[in-house]
This record gives structure tokens, sequence and C-alpha cells, in this order.
């Protein structure tokens, strides 16, 4: 049965969101259907709006908690009732090494964006869940676990993976010195999972009335970045390093950082990558990308938080507050993660 | 015994090299005095006499390999006659752990660079291997295994130790595709060398004449990077890729080239790494920084090196012809390595 989802799209490129319907897909035989409850904002979704953006209307957001409505004939994993979630990675080719280890975010035929991407199957282009419905395969929905609120699980769909799979794939835990880099939506929930994962961990920000903030959230210890004797004293000492910064700047000191052979690894990902590359040679170090984990580590990731209680740290806006969320994101006023009540 | 040494100095910084003599300094316990044999001519010799340099005159010269003359009364590993050499350090902290893991080039004090740098006991500045005679503490002097010209072995000394310690530090072996980025001082030894543990080696080169060249010297398949259809058809297809390229170039395209998780090693260091942070992270891939080997790692190579019978290929160049060879190492115009005949 076709379906009629209420959105809110961007209409054109840097343009507000505003309320806006489209027609979504009959239910193929593995599709979950799902009323959306939450939906958090990504920096993704920003650039999305912004220069990314594809397609308009745009309809963002790949951070969602949802209620299953409506299940395909083959669907084996949900029943209507499930809470449900789904993540930046909606569908991918299935068959390239990484898709056959579960590591779909990392596809080399290019994995299926949850919006704002070409459909592999239907034709057409994917949306999010700034929506009061949305519909993916069951290979890419999550079961929620109990115990964890769900409006603050939302953001681990995309930051909370985005920060766990690196700690684990480079084996932060007992033991480790492990230094997260920026203290915002991404890094306070890597002070959060590293910390769980038993590692000693030293969150580095620029900004002085963080550094209470990062201890209160886990850190063993707070470095200001901005401060160069504090910098110089963290030479040499760090196993890895998370670096969660999405602009530009120097990762010479934070390479410094790393004991010999360690690596930083960008999670930020910005437009280009400031560094010494004889920072890197004289400790034979490494500088590392990653971004979300794939469909196996973000069950992982589930997994751990409902173990050891962990989810974001959330503001909740209403749906008509959508666009003052969003220029508080660019403006980095938000304490760590705006979430869209999208059910009220 | 005060020794003069006849040398061969750049006297002021970016002139040419002119005989210089210098008294060098009596011999310590654990000093190694030897008459020079041979001298490599290594990039960073060029650098050294250019933008680098701290203090002239300034004795070029860190490829060295000799006949020892004179040892000092707590030497135990050489006596006279001894044929050894010299690389990029010749002292260390020797205290700090790479110290203590004897990758001393590592040192997080910062080694003692074999030329130009402050003398850590005595004073003064070490002078490198352009010269009649060199001196260093047993610990960074090298035996030089018997089977192979020992003209052609000076090279191993920084060249071969700077590609064999990535390709073994990141696991180059059998059952492993490498990539050699440039087919030059470095990559004609990093063929060799790939090859020679096991490894499926692809060489990568923008000049179309060195495409036979690189087959000759092992590599089982070579890629002519500036063919952008050769390039594609390499995505996600090797375990380590060894970018021997001294000069600013793109490595996205090599980075893409990585299968997942796997790394790019820079050995030449260029001034700035330009790469696209997403190519990174669509496959978790890292960018590493490398150079010669610690002590351990370079008596591992040589030993490597005589039992596979590699050494450099190498022009020799009398030291009337000094100033030319470096003019034409400057404009890539050598295979691969001059060597300097300091005996003759």
């Amino acid at each position: 049965m076709t379906t009629t989802v209420k959105a809110y799209a961007a209409l054109e490129r840097g343009g507000p969101v505003t309320p806006w319907t489209y027609k979504q897909r009959d239910l193929r035989p593995h599709d979950v259907r799902f009323d959306v409850l939450y939906c958090g904002i990504c920096h993704t979704d920003l650039h999305s709006i912004g220069p990314w953006g594809q397609t308009f209307p745009l309809v963002p957001g790949h951070e969602m908690v949802g209620r299953v409505t409506e299940v395909g004939i083959d669907v084996t994993k949900f029943t209507p009732g499930d809470l449900v979630g789904v993540g930046p990675v909606i569908d991918s080719c299935r068959e390239c090494p990484p898709c056959l280890a579960g590591q779909e975010t990392m596809c080399q035929a290019r994995a299926t964006s949850t919006y704002d991407a070409p459909d592999r199957h239907g034709g057409g282009v994917t949306r999010g869940g700034f929506a009061d419905q949305a519909i993916g395969d069951e290979r890419f929905v999550f079961a929620i676990p109990d115990g964890l609120d769900p409006a603050a699980v939302a953001p681990l769909l995309c930051a909370g993976s985005t920060v766990y799979t690196p700690l684990k794939h480079w084996g932060a835990g007992t033991g480790k010195t492990v230094g997260i880099v920026g203290i915002g939506g991404l890094g306070h929930l890597g002070v959060k999972f590293a910390r769980a994962l038993g590692a000693h961990v030293v969150a580095f920000t620029t900004s002085e009335s963080k550094v209470q903030d990062a201890l209160a959230l886990g850190a063993h210890e707070a470095v200001l970045s901005r401060d160069d004797q504090q910098m110089a004293a963290q030479a040499n000492r760090f196993d890895l390093i998370l670096d969660t910064v999405p602009a530009v700047h120097s990762m010479t000191p934070y390479v410094q950082a790393l004991a010999t052979g360690a690596t930083l690894v960008s999670v930020g990902l910005p437009n280009s990558f400031d560094v010494a590359p004889l920072a890197l040679a004289l400790g034979r170090r490494s500088l590392a990308g990653a971004g979300a984990g794939g469909t196996i580590e973000t069950r992982d990731m589930l997994g751990f938080a409902a173990q050891h209680g962990i989810a974001a740290d959330i503001e909740m806006v209403g749906k008509d507050d959508i666009n003052t969320a969003l220029k508080r994101l660019e403006a980095n006023d938000v304490k760590y993660r705006f979430v869209i009540d999208m059910a009220k």
C-alpha cells in the first residue's frame, strides 16, 4: 500500500526545512516500515542541506528511532510494535568484501545513504528521518535494546557508531591511554564509550568551560588544547587518539602526542588534513579516517551501550524548532546532540 | 690521537661541496674510527646543503661503507680491518622506549643525525661521509655482511633501511599485494625487498620508460600512474602501499587503491600530504609516515639483503664529480643511486 509521508524537507539548497509530503514506496519483501519517534540532528544534515545536497527537496535525518508498523512478507527479524533504529546507511551492494564482513558503510560500490542517494532497486531517491514515517530493508534496521531512553539512543545510530567502531577497531581498552579531541556530539560519546571500554581517557578541548564537562562525562583528564604547555606535556603518551573535529585544524600536536606506532583517527573528517609528514615519520605513526560502522559493528555498539547504560546527552526539540536547532548546531551551541521529537 | 679528516663540505648554504679539512675528535671508549670507502648520495644531502642545513661548513653523507682503522678501549663488536657501515643516525638518548627497543631513529629526544647535528657528548657538530674518514659509537656502526658489493651496499644503510623497515613492520610478505610508488633510489630497493619478502609487487611510476625497468627489478606488474584507467583498475586491491615520492602529489588515488583497513606509508615525506579525508574514511584506511629503521631493524635488513643478494643499482662517481652528481640527482637523473668512490 502506498503511504504518504509527512516530512520536513529543504526545498532548495541552503533553504530552511519546511513541511513537505511525498509518496513512500510499496513494501518490498524485506522492507520494514516504521513510525519515526525521534530523529537526531547530525552535522551531515547541515552539509547535505548545503553544499553536499544532490536532489531537492531533500529530507535529512539518519539517526532515527521508531516503532514498526508494517513488514514485508520475507521479513524475519521484526514484527509490528518493535522499537527499531536506522543509521546513515540504508543499503549496499552486499557482495564486496566489506559488505560480506558486515561492514556495509565501507561498501566498495558505495553504500546507499539513508537520504539523498539513488535507491539501488526501485529508482528514486532515499529520504531521511525528519518525517513521520520511514522504510528500510531489515538488514539495515536495528533492534533497539531495552533499558535506554529511546530519544537518547537516536544519536547512537550515527554518532555513537562513528566513535565506538574505531575505538573497538584500534583496540581502546584496559591499559590503553586514549585521547578524544573535541567534546561535542561525537566527542562526548567518545569519552563515554572509551571510558566504558576500560581505557584511560583524556579529553582535548579548545573551550575552558568544557574541561569540567569532559571530566563529568567520564574523562580521567582534560587538556586545554590552546595551552601549548599542556599540549607539550602530552608527547608520546597516547595509544590512540580519536579526533572528532569537523573543521580544518592542525593535527600535528595530536600526532606528536601519539606513542610510537600509534594512530590518530579522524572521524570529524574536515575538508583536508593539516599534518606535518615528519611528525608522523618520527614515530612511525598513522593518520586514519573512519566513519560509522556497518551492521555488525552497530549491533555490537547498541548491545554495549545497553550493557553500560550509555546514550547521548541530548536537547530535545519540537518539529517547529528544527531550523533553529540547525542554526544553533552550526554555531556549535548544543550539549551535545539535538533530537527532534517527531511523534509529538 | 686527533685526526685530520679530508672532507668535502658545503662551505655555505646552497654552495657547492669543496675540499675542506677538520680535526676529528679523539676516540671515546666506544668509538669506532674507519676509512670511508664508499658513500651514497641521498636526497637528504640536497636538502641539507639547501634549506635544512644548520651549521656550515657542512659535510654531507650518511650512507657510508668503510674499513675500521682504530677502536676505543671498550669496543667489543669491531676490530681494525672490519668492513662496516653507518646510516643516517649516529647517536640517540638510549633511554626512551624506542631507543630501548632498538628503534633509535624514532628516539623521543630526537636522534642525533650522522651529520649537521649537535654532538650529544663532546659538543661540536656531527660530520658525514663525504670524507676520507668517519667516527661513531659502535652501537650505531653496522657490520657489513660478506657476499655483497660494498659499494652497492652503501645505499642500503639509509635507502634500504627506509624501505625495508616499513615493509616488514606492515607485514609485506607471501599472500600480500604491495604497491611501490616511484621507482627511484628508494623505490627500486622497495621493489627488490618487497619481492624478496614474498609479496606480489606492483610498481607505480609516472614515467613510461620505467615500466620495463620496474619489471626488470622484480615487480610483478607496473602501472603508469598518469593513466586514470589503469589507476581506477587498482581500486581496493592493496594490502600495503609504500610511497617513495618526495614531491607533493595527490595521494588520493593510492588511498583508493588500498583494501579496507590497509595503509599507505609515505617514506618520501613531501612537505605536505595531499589526501582526501573521505577516501581514507570510506575504507577505514591509514596514511602513515616512516623513516629509516633503528639499529635492530637495520641489522636485520643487512642480513636479509645478504641472504637474498639485494643491493642498490648504483652509478659510481669520483670525488671530483660530487657536484655534478648532486645536480643530476636534483633533476632525478640517476639509476638508481649515486655512490661516491671515496677511497680512490
